[in-house]
Formats: structure tokens, C-alpha cells, sequence
């Protein structure tokens, strides 16, 4: 049969893809209210045509031709194993499952929003069971080594084991609730005047100063403003951040705009090589990203937002320039005021209002759900309670309602179970990826305290950014840092920072 | 063989070709400017999916078994027709001839623009004249009754035959000629007061009031800034306009609004029925569009803007507005001296900046040339003699450089060529209609005066908007005027509005 070459094929599934992210794109930022019921289904039409070409026949004469090639690279190799991934995905899961979770979650969102606004859990539970049993009988049909949680966390976070996640989860909770105590019994900084009025335009203009300077290229992305705040990449060379200005609290979009460029830095620095190859797009999720993994995406964006635009010496350079764009506002306020008041930690119910040191227990406290309700050892209908126990256990606070607990989070209702311990991956290998580059290039310490951030991006394009999908999570992490999943460097982190901030003694 | 219905056939191709106009507007309002060399592939990609889709054993075996039912209503045996044609065209032109062209004008606009930057049209001559070779080869292949051109209009403006535009433009020439001479010898009306300091904010905030109020739906369309307005339609809930504000000349932001809001009306008021079909697309563009043609499109563009948004009626209710948006600006100018500098007509060279009255003579000139192009009469390199010695006929001006004359349209630079007759199709049609409106619902004439323009929207939606292309443009204007394409109504109203404004002796 004759066929187009591997390469061309892949590039036009490629371009379907990028297209879908456009799709998404203008969904979320100026999309006129009147057009919502069609997109849906020009999405649906374009990934349908997506998954057609997954499954042809002549995807699959050129593939099997050109695997029998002499000499294939790396990325060959790697791209084979994910569109053989791929094709034995769709292959196994029916098309009556797909349709099914489509019309369910189509539904499912709706009444979560009215359960949400009415703070009703009960309206939304009848939704929530049937999305349960649909991901159940999906982790049959697809299959896992050792818990069927691995089913669904394996399309954000390829070789995460259901093992692997609870000692990495024992590992963090062992020094971090005791940490969380100490801090939260200190006395809290000042951070009222986070709350002052500073104007939108200059909002935008210090955001896109800073996102600049950690090297978010403009010219191949551009910032809107949404409610949620997310980053999209059409292709590496058209990376576009969204984010959120509050005029009464700084903090939203300015660490927000860090966070997305974060996320835009990885997209923008794949190798010019990768694209239109399989190497820069999630073939389970039929969404063009470059980043090896939802954890290690997240990493990026954990990297710049904490570790450099938290940090005393990020805010040494930069702290007169803040003060300067909001003439007036801060002047009575220390850049030290300033820095403790950036990272102040308190007890809280609202995973994205969280702070750094509390950040993991919302997540943790979801895996556990996600975990139980997947394995059936948890019942739907026992979720508010579950959920009050447990935040009540790791951070001392109760929601009252339920719009403050189990209603808070869209991702169930969408049929996303599974994607939540990205979160805490990102965090965890963000700090494995940060001392590893101080590690072998001590230099960067300085560089960083000078206000100088190629050489950080230098370092993570060389180790990571650069090889888009090429390798698994974990591949990428043991060439990077030598060392598998590791929460030392995150902990070693938290607690020095938390420590000094709070002069904790030691 | 086993297949979908053709409906949900048709559409899965609406869908392509309503994506492909998002990425048209998306590439000219906020893409970044390093995404275009990947925006180009995108949309081919799409546009091959689409061809492959029209031309699909599975459309042809639904197409064929729909046919033979019974019953088949007006807008099914239409959409036949319109896939038919559209398959015809596809088995016809060789996918060589279509790549030929494709390489042909990627080069050729670059060249296009280099040309009129250097004003020396002998760097674009080579390109023009292989462009005009190979649209003499297309005409050749798609075939024609009595005039090669026909095949390049056919695409257009369906069933424009070149005898029956002679005798149009005949008609145009015999009454214009003397009429423009007329105008040109009187005292010209002062307008130097439109080119005052109109702050572009407000000009946003009138030019947005004035299309809301003539019946642009902003819950189904925005208005965004441009260099070059347009309108685009991804589907009739999402009809998206541009415009360009100049804060020293009103006219371009205020007039140019009206123009896209009148197409983006057309748009809008399409019958939900007809949408997803095949009466909503534009095959041969592979381009979302529902007007008939694209002279019908122009029609109501012009209609709009000029037998409404620049009659007294329009200004004697709105102009305290205007004033008021712009306080003092233009307090010492009255409605009458406002409508007559808004109308003034004078010769110029350029066609995108030329008046009401002079305008057809820009078209009627390019049309001669693209004849005799495709008709082997006039060579490429006789062009600017040609231009310079027309539009001295026709206007008594003439330009002194290449960019004032032949190289200031990018049609041809894109391979357009036989889209130039719609433009002044647009204007006698758009009259032809209005004359129709007036005439049977004489009413029309008071709520215009009134400020009330509903009335006038709701004739047109039943008589030509919600239609979309189920009917061809000479069925539709018989249908809604009882009458073929004639300038006298056109004529008429130019004649009247002139004499009336300038003083003239009748």
C-alpha cells in the first residue's frame, strides 16, 4: 500500500493538534458567549479525525516500515513507542467508553457548576458515582501493574506507580507536618499591604517585565487575562500565557504570570527538531505539549514561580523596580517585609490560594480520594466527611460548606481522576532539577543572585526542556539528576527557607 | 459501503473549514509574530483534509443515496448542486496546478511587497506574469462559456457571465462618466474638520454603538483593530469584524466599522437551519462564508455603509452623539457641513481610499486588465502604461509611481484574480436591493428617519440574508426585486445624492 512517509503523517496529526490548542486558546480568552455550542464540536470533529489517523492503516504501514530501518535515532525510537502506545490505547478502549465519558462529563460540568453555586454536594453526587464507575471499568479495559489508580495516572504521568506515589507521599508528610506546626505556631509576618491597590495597567507591565527577563520570549507568545490563569502552546513557536490581575492583591498575577511563563519557557525551548513529531504532543489527551509529563511540565513552573520569584535574591534585584511601577504604594515596606510577606504560610481550605509550605496536603488529601473511590475502598457518598477529617488532620482548618472542600476542584467533573499528583511531582522534581544544576554548575548561584537567568534556562534546555517527550519522567530525571523520584531536595528546601523566614531555631 | 449521512458528512467539513477561519483571524489579529511559519501549514493541512473529505468515496456514496429519495426539499437538491460542482472542480484542476499555485504565491507575495516597497513593479512583473500564466492554464482546465475570465470569476460570483459585465459597466460609464465630471467642476464642501484629533477610545466606543444599533450582535461577534478590516464568520454565533482607527481621520474607523458590521449582519441572520451544511460554505475557497456570493456579501457591506450610514437621515439622528463623544471636537460644525465633508467626492489614485462616487472606476479598470490578462490581449509588462493612461480617462489623475497604480492591490500578489467585479456588483446590487425594500414596504423609508433600523434588517433576512447561497445570485436578486442585475436604481441614487448635495442644476 502506498502511504505517506512516518515523518509527514505525524507533522499533519501535529498540525490537528496545534489547531485543537488554538481552539482552546480562544475558547478561553475572547470567544463571543454565542459561539460556546459549536466549539465543542469543531473540537470534537478535529480530534475525531486525530484519533482516525492514530488508527489507519497507513499510519501503520509506515510506521512498521520505517522501524525496520537501520540506524533510527533516539527520537525515532521514542516516537515508535509512543504512537505503538497510542494505537494499542485506542485499540483497546472502545469508542463506546469515549462517547460515554463525553456525554457524562458534558453533563457532569454543568451540575457541578449549579451544585457549586448552590453549595449542594448531593447535586453533584449522582454525577461523580457515574464518572467513578466509568473510570473504573476504563482501568479494567486499559490495565495496570499493581492498583488500577496506575490506569488513569499513567495517561499525565507515564511509570507512576501507585507504590512509588505512597512512599513518596510518606516521605514528604514525615517532615512536613512537623515543619507545618512549627511554622504555623510562629507569629505570622505582615502581608496587609499585599492587599494595597495596585493598578492593572501596571500590573501587566511589571508581569511582563519580569516573565521577559526569566526568558518568556514575547515574540513567540503573548499574555492575556482569563479567570484561570493557564499556558497553551500552539507550537514552540507560539507559546501564549494567560493570567489574573486582582487590583487589591499583587500576589495573583504576578506569581501567577511566573508560574504560566514557566510552563511557556519549556514549551518555547524544545528542540526546533521535535517539532511536528510525536516527541511534543500528548497522544492520550490529543493536545499538542511538548513536556515530558504533567509532573515534569509543573516542574518548570514550580522552578521559576518558587524557587527563583520567591526568593530573597530574586526580589533584591527586582524589588526597586516593583516599588517604582506602583510609585508611592510600598514605600514604607522592606524588600525583608516584602519577602516574608511573598512567603507567608497559613492553614487554608482553597488548594489555589494555597501556599508553598501547605501546597502538597490539598494534593495529597485528592490522590487519597482519587485512590479509594478507584479502588472502591471509598464511597462517593462519603467524600464530604472523608474530605473535613483529613484537611482537618493535615492542617488543622474544617470546610463549613462544601463549596470550600470536595466542590472545589473542576477536574472531576471534566473526568480528569488521576492528574492530581502532577501537582506534587512538579514540586518535588522542581527542587531535584534546581540542585542539580547548583550541583554541577555552582556558578549559578551567583548568576541568580545577580539577577542573571539565562544560564538556570541554559541549564534546564541542555537537561530537560530541549527533549520535549523524548524520555519518561523518570529517564529524564536520572540523566538530569542521577537520581529517581526524590522529595529530599524539596524538604532540605522548605525547611531551610521556612526556617530562616520564620528564625525558627534549627 | 457503509457511511455516515451526508448531513453529518457535510458537517464534519463545515467544522474544518469554520477552524480554518479561526486561524485566518487568529493569524491577523494577536498571532505572534514567530507563529507564522507554522500557520501556513496548519491551515493546508486543514484545506487537504477538507479536499480529501469532498472528494471521499463516502461523501459520493451518501450524496448518491440521498439524491434518490423523495421529497428532497429547495435546500437539499441546492447543496447537491454545490457538492457536485464542487467535486467536478476538485476531479478537474490537477493537484499539481493547486501546489503550482501555492508555491507560486508564497513567493510571489513576498515579492509583491519588496516591489512596493522599492515602488519598481519590474520585481513583481516576473511573478505576475507567471501567476497570469497559470490562471490562463486554470481557466483552460475548469472550462468557460464565453470568456476564459468567467472560469476565475465562477469562483466568486456564480453564473457572472463577460457579456453580461460589459454591458453592466456600459451602463455604469454612460451615466457616471458625465455625473463625476459634473461633481468635480463644482465647489468642493470643506472637510478638514474630519481630520481633527478623535481620541481612538472613543472612536471604539461610537463605532461599537453605531453597529450595535444598525443590528451587529456583539453577544455573537467582536470587534477587534487591524490594519487591513475584515469580517469573518467561523459560524453564524461567532462573526468576528475588525477595524482601524486613525485618531486623525474619523472617517476610516467610523465607516470602516459599518462596512464589516453590514457583512458580519449577513452573517449572523443566516438561517440556523443552514448551518453546518453545504449552503454556508464556500467549497472552492475552502472557507467558511455564508453569503451567496461574494457580490451579494458586498452588497450588504455597502449597503450599510453608505445608503445608510452616510444618508442625512442616519446623521440627523446620530450626530448629537457623535458630537457628544468627542466633546468640543467638532462643536462648531453643523450636521449638514458633517454629511457633506463625509461625501465629498474627489479623483484619486488609490482605490481603497477612493468616495462613493469614483470608486467603480478603480474596479472597472482592474476588471479590463484582468481580461485582457487572461484573454492574451494585454501583456503584463504593458501594465503601468496601461493603468496610468485608464484612470487619467477616467478620473483625470495619474499616478507617478508604481505604488500609486498597479502595485497597490495584493490580490493578484495571492493568486485572486476575478474577484475585482463583486466589489461594484456589491454596490449595484446593494441599490437594487434597497430600492426593492422601499418599494414594497414603503414604511421603510420613516423608520429610517426614525433611527429605527430593525425594520430594514428584518426585509433583508427574509429576503436575502437567511437564504444563504441556497440560491444563486442572479435567483436570489430576481426573487428579491423581481428583476435581473440592473444599475438603475444604483445609478439613480448616485445621480440624486450628488446633485442634491453639491448644488447641481438637475
Amino acid at each position: 500500500m502506498s502511504h505517506a512517509p512516518l515523518k509527514e503523517q505525524v507533522t499533519r496529526l501535529g498540525d490537528l493538534l496545534n489547531v485543537i490548542n488554538l481552539l482552546n486558546w480562544d475558547a478561553s480568552t475572547g470567544m463571543p458567549n454565542g459561539a460556546s455550542i459549536h466549539r465543542g464540536q469543531q473540537i470534537a470533529t478535529l480530534s475525531s479525525l486525530a484519533q482516525n489517523m492514530i488508527l489507519s492503516d497507513e499510519l501503520a504501514s509506515a510506521l512498521a516500515q520505517e522501524k525496520q530501518q537501520a540506524g533510527l535515532t533516539r527520537h525515532q525510537q521514542r516516537s515508535h513507542q509512543a504512537l505503538e502506545q497510542a494505537i494499542a490505547h485506542y485499540k483497546k478502549v472502545p469508542a463506546s467508553l469515549v462517547m460515554e465519558q463525553a456525554q457524562l462529563v458534558a453533563v457532569a460540568e454543568v451540575a457541578w457548576r449549579e451544585a457549586r453555586e448552590q453549595n449542594k454536594f448531593h447535586l453533584f453526587q449522582p454525577y461523580l458515582e457515574k464518572i467513578v464507575d466509568l473510570k473504573r471499568r476504563f482501568a479494567d479495559v486499559v490495565g495496570y501493574e499493581n492498583h488500577p489508580y496506575e490506569a488513569l495516572t499513567h495517561e499525565y504521568e507515564p511509570g507512576l506507580t501507585v507504590p512509588a506515589l505512597k512512599t513518596l507521599f510518606a516521605q514528604l508528610q514525615a517532615r512536613l507536618l512537623p515543619l507545618v506546626k512549627r511554622v504555623h505556631a510562629a507569629p505570622k509576618p505582615d502581608n496587609t499591604f499585599l492587599h494595597r491597590h495596585f493598578p492593572v495597567g501596571q500590573q501587566r507591565e511589571l508581569s511582563t517585565q519580569l516573565a521577559a527577563m526569566i526568558g518568556y520570549d514575547f515574540q513567540r507568545g503573548r499574555l492575556d487575562t482569563t479567570t484561570h490563569p493557564f499556558e497553551i502552546s500552539i507550537t514552540r513557536d507560539d507559546v501564549r500565557i494567560t493570567t489574573r490581575f486582582n487590583p487589591q492583591f499583587i500576589n495573583a498575577g504576578l506569581f501567577g504570570t511566573l508560574h504560566e511563563a514557566g510552563h511557556a519557557i519549556y514549551e518555547q525551548n524544545v528542540s526546533p527538531a521535535l517539532s511536528g513529531t510525536a516527541l511534543t504532543l500528548d497522544l492520550f489527551g490529543l493536545y499538542a505539549v511538548a513536556g515530558a509529563s504533567y509532573g515534569v511540565y509543573e516542574s518548570q513552573s514550580r522552578l521559576w514561580e518558587n524557587r527563583v520569584g520567591r526568593s530573597l535574591p530574586f526580589w533584591q534585584n527586582h524589588y526597586a523596580t516593583l516599588q517604582s511601577t506602583f510609585p508611592g504604594v510600598l514605600d514604607d515596606i522592606s524588600l525583608e517585609q516584602f519577602h516574608r510577606a511573598i512567603n507567608r504560610s497559613e492553614p487554608s481550605l482553597i488548594r489555589v490560594e494555597a501556599d508553598e509550605l501547605t501546597y502538597d496536603f490539598h494534593v495529597m488529601l485528592r490522590v487519597e480520594i482519587e485512590m479509594g473511590l478507584i479502588d472502591g475502598s471509598l464511597k462517593v457518598s462519603d467524600l464530604p466527611g472523608f474530605w473535613a477529617e483529613k484537611i482537618q488532620a493535615y492542617l488543622g482548618v474544617k470546610p463549613t460548606t462544601d463549596t470550600q472542600g470536595v466542590l472545589q476542584d473542576i477536574h472531576w467533573s471534566k473526568g480528569m481522576i488521576g492528574s492530581f499528583p502532577t501537582y506534587t511531582l512538579g514540586n518535588v522534581m522542581g527542587s531535584q532539577f534546581m540542585a542539580a544544576a547548583l550541583e554541577q554548575q555552582p556558578s549559578l548561584a551567583i548568576e541568580l543572585a545577580q539577577g542573571n537567568y539565562a544560564p538556570l534556562k541554559q541549564w534546564l534546555t541542555e537537561n530537560i526542556l530541549q527533549h520535549g517527550r523524548t524520555y519518561l519522567p523518570h529517564e529524564l530525571l536520572q540523566r538530569a539528576t542521577g537520581k529517581g523520584l526524590d522529595a529530599t531536595p524539596y524538604l532540605d528546601y522548605l525547611e531551610q527557607k521556612f526556617t530562616k523566614l520564620y528564625q525558627l531555631s534549627d
